[in-house]
């Protein structure tokens, strides 16, 4: 149970340095120059970088969604995300019910044979005083944070009113309101009329979710959560404007963070109007390459917070099978939408592509820092859910969840590498350089290389602790 | 009917000489050196600037409000106008019914007294089909812009699916879409929370309408009109990130223009304090020293094109009766709030004091030129809501809407000069240098000095042409 | 000697109705309805626009430099103005000694031949106790304005201590700096490393004078400015950075105005490259499309006040002679630069094009308006260089410059309509709708389409007045 | 030798968590839980936070200035920072010659004394062919940042253009540049005036170097930077401008990074106008109040990345002795300039102050996180100056230098505690919650409390490695 991981760079969001990790049980016991306990077992990562395992704040598994239902569950993507270095993931609940007691038991049943580590955000998508009345119950469960929509009206969207007042009771409460921003009156007309006018094609989806419409909805959200005195995570950001008012709200002291996902900092709509455009359907839409260099340059100089992956994933062709872990497996997919856009299931495969995409793409084409990466993809991401320092860090007292990563593996990424239970990948033939070798989890190793060493349900629900403070 | 006003120094929007103005009727018939058609009643200007009557984009009468009316009507509002230099005032519909004919025919049967010209614009507050339908045969009734409202939720205020249906069957119809940007939704939360706490003075209008509410509505407007592809005109805009806001999105190529009223570039919330706090209270409220400063910087750098007043007023204290034109008047007011500031009626008196207090703090302050002050009082409001080259203009074939102006002309400025039906100024006490001297409606002399020519009824309905372009 | 243009659409900086305007002799006299002196030469002008004649703020003829001289003289450059509908041009002097009056004596030795009205900048490239002394008497020969520069190191280049030294001098005597404004100490190093590594082509000329260079030169002439109190002119601004640094003082409250060229609104280093690439070679060099599109929205928000021309006229092949006025000239021009770009003579032509282009490709493609045109092409530059309202405006007392222009004459623009003595145009077969009719100087037709009714010295010198304000 | 601070809140750049540090002689070798080698000795840090001692990139001692020398040596100088908790101290070399071989050695000797660690930063004042052949030199002696003045003409200056050659041969030898950003031809014309017109207050040492001075030259030396490509650093930041003006290089991609020091964030011109104002003069000046504010956001928003201090600490009376370690000491400080104030030996003590000060009036005040306090105070400037890992960081195999710091010590400062060889603190009397308790350099503890347990010559020339990367 005692292992040793030696002479690796460990690499966190503010150091880097040459040392020894001690991991005993399921904990980092301590990090230091020749660490040799006797009967240890002797790790070597020299050569190599020790990086702290992913933390992926934004995830969905399971989840039905347009007929059909996300082709990963909580063992598939989360065995996905493992591959990919990443060793928390959080996911969302759907509020089907009032009583969110009994919402959080069904996504438990769920989410129970998951691969890795994992924390769940409740969606409030009905805001009644008896929902108010639970919200401040929902730490003691390990639920702290809440995520709002301010678009898909009559399903998901809250007014601004029930916004402001889930943010006040969110405040009161120790949880982060999260956001979801759109305009939903805008597109819902938009989207009417693209239909009426027989416009079907998948690039209609973006043009019917207009960027500004995102723009905006990023400032009202920081207006109400400035209103609120409430602090405010902003997820996958998208458009360049949004950048701006993100920046606007900070330098203006206003407690708003934010996320972007990777697809927005490489696709454009383009994309969209490929033959198989649905492939990269996902809400908000992906944009323009001067959103992405916004969004870039966000990152690099501190405006965004987070990089999630809003991993939702879906198969292409639903009705031809792929082999599985040595099954077929065919789940209906984006074909449903193939005459009409709105039905398509939105969202993408992602949640193990992010580490070895923006480690390729972003750090070692000198776009991020090494520890500007661990930042954004682990630690603020713990820190931010509450999850730190038992997450997203390497130090004594923390899970043994951390990766040693080759920083000179070269792959030609697709599909087959992905791990996704699904039949497509958005990176598909991209050269990357710098590849996990080995991840752990809790002190286990699950990942060595090409080879699957977990189990359903060797994941645990982590309980986000209250929100600590703003970055 | 001939007129001759000699030798002024006509003061333009763009320009500065001297010259004599030819009236012929209505209208100026020619400008220019020595002109002295036999028969012509000569005025001298010499010494004297000539403006063009002002031009109020945005002003209330005859409007029932809080279980009351406001003091002026159309007859003793336009008056004062006149006295202060203005000679042409668009008031508001109130949308009493769907039936927008009617709506109209009902303003303009309170609007026949009018003692200047004056225009009208139409507040939709419901938006049904049939008021879909209606809207683009405004223009041929001469009603070529719209008020929608983001605030007053179950009263005033329009979705934003509403509005942004609104915006574009206005543009389709030659029509301008004005906003009155607040966040009613919170606002409605804080004041309902602000009485439950007991909070019933005058400083709680303030504080239960925080100005970030304000700015995230201009942004939101602004990108609900770029994606109409619509013009918009943001109304009494009151706080430093509105203006941010509007240059952000002017900047960024989007169809939006904002006006400004005095009372947001000279008072604070500091005196909802006082003890006569009622005084000030207008929605949106006055805010801080800070905001007062940015509105001056965004009139000076072009950010903001015009200056309106929002005159809506009210008596402070209904119960003792003032004389008006000999009688006594007196009409509940400002006291019907004093135990609940919400129910204090929302305006102040300002369509007379406009001209007069912007030249001498503003002009005579070196915060605007002569020119850039004749362009925001007049020229664009005319130009933007389609009255213009007939109004805002000294130009031959204008109306001979016209103010002798005395630049040295010095009062002690209050309730006695104003000449609104109310018992308060909120310029009482304010040293003058700058006044007008004769005021001209269509070519005839309506105000000498301290002296009311004018009668009720001689202002004339003026017809909107249609929205022509940004300014 | 009285006439009048009938019933032509009368455009200027703000305004724009329909009159007739009345000339006598050199002035106008009256605009009015039907004006219908005895004995006046009518000209129609129905259907088409009347401007006031465009007011140049920067050019040079007649101009010594890399061992030639400007293609245009002060008859030929402001011949080909006339036909391009400007009337008044501002020439700079070279300070050839610390005598300026005897400076400007040389200066009008040859400015006696001008074919349109002109004023005159005088460089100040040498300051010493002298010259401190002489500057304020300027403005008693009608000189109002100065120009520095930050570039040309030991040629023309003033220290900011000099810079700042003038400012002040200027302020007290009335007068306006103008600054060239780019870093001259790294465009040194950068063109002696160039050719040292044997990079002579025309686009080095963009490669040693860096936009960041360009940029902090605006600034830093802004805070001297700040400092000295005085207000500032910055000429041919050419950068994006430079309009975020304009908008940025001038937000900031510094008294501070820019003015642009169309060069650069319409090229790129691209044409740089190009194998004619030295036709394209001034003084900023055109940069990218990026910053052609931020001085677009620049000039359109008002963050920029003028366009000039900085018209320069060089042959591209002057060994080649061209026929001008039926007589052989070939003058040496680019070609001095074959085998080194530091030795192309730097400059274009362009005072002819400037209104024509920028009507078609700036008001009729939707980009600033016709009063906008009006304004930063004729009004501005006469009230920043104190020679309104006599330019720059069409209003009785005015000189009567002006332009019949027929917004619907279609042509395909090159050298041969450009008028410039010179052998090539960098418009060349642009298709224009819109164009010059007829242009009158002081009341004499001088251009009647294609004919020239002027002669050498029919143009004037105009003093400047003492600076006034900041636009 | 070995030491272990025992369950102490490490806290660093980025994390926060409770663990022993094991200190093998000079090193840390290990952190970890429950770490209990025999023979260690145990040192109890339950309930005390354990930082990373403090890094400071900025400061002076035993440097000649004004007919005097400052207060501090680096003896006492350092001795001071360590009581504050800062254990590595960046000095400035002055270039006396143009052999920086001799200039260091000379400097070596003086720093011999050194009570805590030290670095070395080489001003380049006077650039020749010999000094540019020497520079790419210095590293191997480890010196890696240049620091070079716009300010201070004909003594420390140096023009743009060597400027841009010194940042283009720093870039090539692995060293980073340094700028003092003011205006210094501005300077020296208002200084001359001032003294010419009898002002002589300390007041007029700020009216002299106005902001935007500072302002543009921080926007001058980033625009050189862009154009040698080049890594820059901006010292003592101190104008709100200076902030806009480096927030707008970095999101524009500019490898320009910035620092600011606490007398910047606390005080303002109003302090000249004491009687004792002469103890505030220091270059650049202390600003206003909105200065004050708009440092602090750009510290906690990330624009800025370091704070130092700029000790260089006079005596305000100098011909009072005082006692320091128990001898009579007097050195002839501010009151050199009693009657001039370009005579007051420029500069302030702060460099035993800058923790504790910041600590309570940034991190308890609730403006800077822990972790920013770190970053900003240690870490950042030890990775900016190649310290990194052995300072600024709590590593396994970093140098043992670390604080033991008591969060709820409560003490009223002043120049009692603060330990500097002078008669003056700029914080007397202020109240201050949290202080060092103990402070170990490289594993030797050297200050207990107020017990001195350090010698002269225990500190160590730290040579710095190439730089890196921007931060």
């Amino acid at each position: 149970m005692t292992k040793v991981i030696r002479a690796g760079t460990i690499t966190t969001a503010s150091e880097t340095y040459t040392a020894d990790i001690l991991i005993e049980g399921e904990k980092i016991a301590s990090i230091g120059q020749n660490l040799t306990p006797p009967g240890a077992e002797i790790i070597d990562a020299s050569g190599k970088l020790v990086l702290p395992g992913g933390v992926d704040p934004h995830a969905h598994f399971d989840l039905p969604m347009a007929g059909t239902v996300t082709a990963d569950d909580h063992y598939t993507g989360l065995k996905a995300a493992a591959f990919g270095g990443t060793t928390t993931v959080l996911d969302f609940t759907s509020q089907d019910s009032d009583d969110l007691g009994a919402v959080l038991d069904a996504w438990h049943a769920k989410a129970a044979k998951a691969a890795v580590d994992i924390g769940v955000h409740m969606n409030i998508t009905h805001f009644t005083p008896e929902v108010a009345r639970q919200i401040p119950h929902l730490a003691e469960r390990g639920v702290t944070s809440l995520k709002v929509f301010t678009a898909y009206n009559g399903r998901l969207r809250l007014g601004d009113g029930d916004i402001f007042q889930v943010m006040r009771i969110a405040r009161e409460s120790g949880l982060l309101t999260m956001v979801h921003a759109e305009n939903g009156d805008a597109i819902d007309i938009l989207i009417a009329e693209a239909l009426a006018a027989g416009h079907t094609s998948p690039e209609w989806h973006a043009l019917t979710r207009p960027a500004w419409g995102a723009v905006e909805a990023v400032l009202r959200s920081s207006a109400l959560a400035a209103q609120a005195q409430a602090p405010l995570y902003i997820v996958h950001m998208n458009a360049a404007g949004e950048v701006d008012q993100l920046a606007y709200a900070r330098e203006h002291g206003l407690p708003v963070m934010g996320e972007t996902c990777p697809q927005y900092l490489f696709f454009t709509a383009d994309h969209l109007r490929r033959p198989d455009g649905a492939k990269w359907v996902c809400s908000p839409p992906v944009r323009s390459a001067e959103d992405n260099a916004r969004l870039w340059q966000g990152l690099a100089d501190g405006a965004i917070q987070t990089i999630g992956t809003d991993h939702c994933s879906f198969f292409f062709d639903g009705a031809r099978p792929i082999l599985y872990e040595g099954q077929p497996v065919a789940i209906p997919g984006k074909e449903l939408g193939r005459d009409d856009f709105t039905k398509i299931p939105n969202g993408l495969p992602g949640v193990g592509d992010r580490l070895p995409i923006l480690w390729t793409y972003g750090v070692r084409a000198g776009k991020l820092s090494a520890n500007q990466f661990v930042a954004l993809t682990s630690t603020n991401p713990a820190k931010i859910f509450g999850l730190y320092p038992r997450k997203g860090s390497l130090a004594p007292g923390a899970d043994a969840d951390l990766v040693i990563w080759d920083p000179e593996k070269r792959i030609t990424y697709g599909v087959a590498h992905a791990q996704h239970r699904t039949d497509y990948n958005l990176y598909e033939n991209w050269e990357l350089v710098g590849y996990p070798e080995k991840v752990f989890l809790r002190g286990e190793l699950i990942v060595d290389r090409e080879q699957w060493l977990g189990r359903p349900g060797i994941g645990r629900f982590i309980p986000g602790q209250p929100f600590a403070s703003i970055l």
